[in-house]
């Protein structure tokens, strides 16, 4: 059985023992989790405690606390400007964003975004958590609030990178280090306009290779070569 | 508006004339689709024609074919060999198989295989069909119907992968040409005897870098790499 990570932003201890409610305790007693069970606790930025359950209540669940250990972030920072695509594609990104070691995800609206999705960031911070614990990423992505296209455009990093359907170079030699910002436009793809203003600002157009891949598909692919362009040559 | 796609897999037209029944003419009625629009027809092995609905009947619909292009398959030769896994996850594989190009996708029962997964080779087509629609893939992989782990093991190929949460190496030097055959594990991990296995029949175990990826993202993440390095050399 997988040992069983609980989340807690804020972690203030009663001397070892912590005393977990909300959301935490919820997926705690639909997981069926008994008193002397082995967990960790984790606040999303890096530090993490091995724990044991004391006690499993109506409202709160009790842990013992023992050591502390510190985990470091990515190496590379890298960040994902993604337009707001249909509402399954938007989470299943900000989902595979967590698996793939994303620093930093902010939503824009594009010219042709679906503005129609939900914008929930409590639901999308749901989602990063649950993810954080499945691939044991202790330091979660950061998820800002959507912003218009200007803001993603005048965003500072060493690597500015825009995926699009044609006309971009390779990856390579568009990737001059970390930190890395790279944009994935919405369903209807870029507008010609949008194209223009990335490239007066700097952003270097990257293609992902023949084929039309779905925004989401491409948000998960784009991420995953730059991660693996960085891992390879740091 | 996007160019409706019609796949009929064995076309057989009366003249200029073809005919559309089944689950294809169900899309047009729904997509209401009307007399005079163009659309195009492939049958999923590189053949493409363009061609205009002439009417759109209860039963089926009658479309003028004009000319007939062939379009390349993808020039890397990539199978998949999937562990079977939970419906949802299995069926975004093979959704995104088809965005990338995947030439052959193979389900298998590893050791820890969630095998209630529905093995649903209609169902498979259908997402496969729908996949291609949309990523404008003319070539549609091949789905087999599941084998065991031994069957996977005799498979030939130029580069045999299996790709590993610990312990493994870095693609490029698993990477000796197309046809390239990698394969992905359950949600629960390869057993030992699976990873010495497929050791002993000469596969390349290799990473996918830092942090656990699901089964699902691990499909993805794998094939996007390794379409990757086979385009940069080729």
């Amino acid at each position: 059985m997988a040992l069983k990570s609980i989340y807690l932003p804020e972690p203030s201890f009663e001397g070892e023992m912590a005393r977990i409610g909300g959301e935490e305790h919820r997926h705690l007693v639909v997981a069926r989790a008994e008193a002397g069970e082995p967990v960790e606790i984790f606040d999303g930025k890096g530090n993490v405690w091995a724990a044991a359950i004391v006690s499993v209540g109506k409202r709160e669940a009790l842990m013992r606390v023992s050591e502390q250990r510190r985990i470091e972030a990515p190496a590379a920072d890298v960040t994902l400007a993604q337009a707001l695509i249909r509402t399954a594609a938007f989470e299943l990104v900000i989902e595979k964003a967590v698996e793939l070691g994303i620093t930093r995800i902010v939503p824009f609206v594009a010219s042709r975004s679906n503005v129609t999705a939900a914008r929930r960031p409590d639901r999308w911070l749901r989602i990063i958590v649950e993810a954080a614990k499945q691939s044991k990423r202790y330091h979660l992505p950061f998820i800002a609030d959507p912003v218009g296209f200007e803001a993603v455009l005048s965003m500072p990093a060493a690597s500015r990178i825009l995926f699009a359907e044609r006309g971009g170079g390779p990856l390579k030699s568009a990737l001059s280090g970390s930190p890395v910002l790279y944009l994935i436009g919405p369903e209807g793809g870029w507008t010609d306009d949008e194209l223009s203003a990335a490239k007066d600002c700097g952003f270097c157009l990257v293609s992902l290779g023949e084929g039309i891949l779905k925004a989401e598909t491409a948000a998960i692919v784009g991420g995953a070569l730059i991660r693996y362009e960085l891992e390879k040559n740091g």
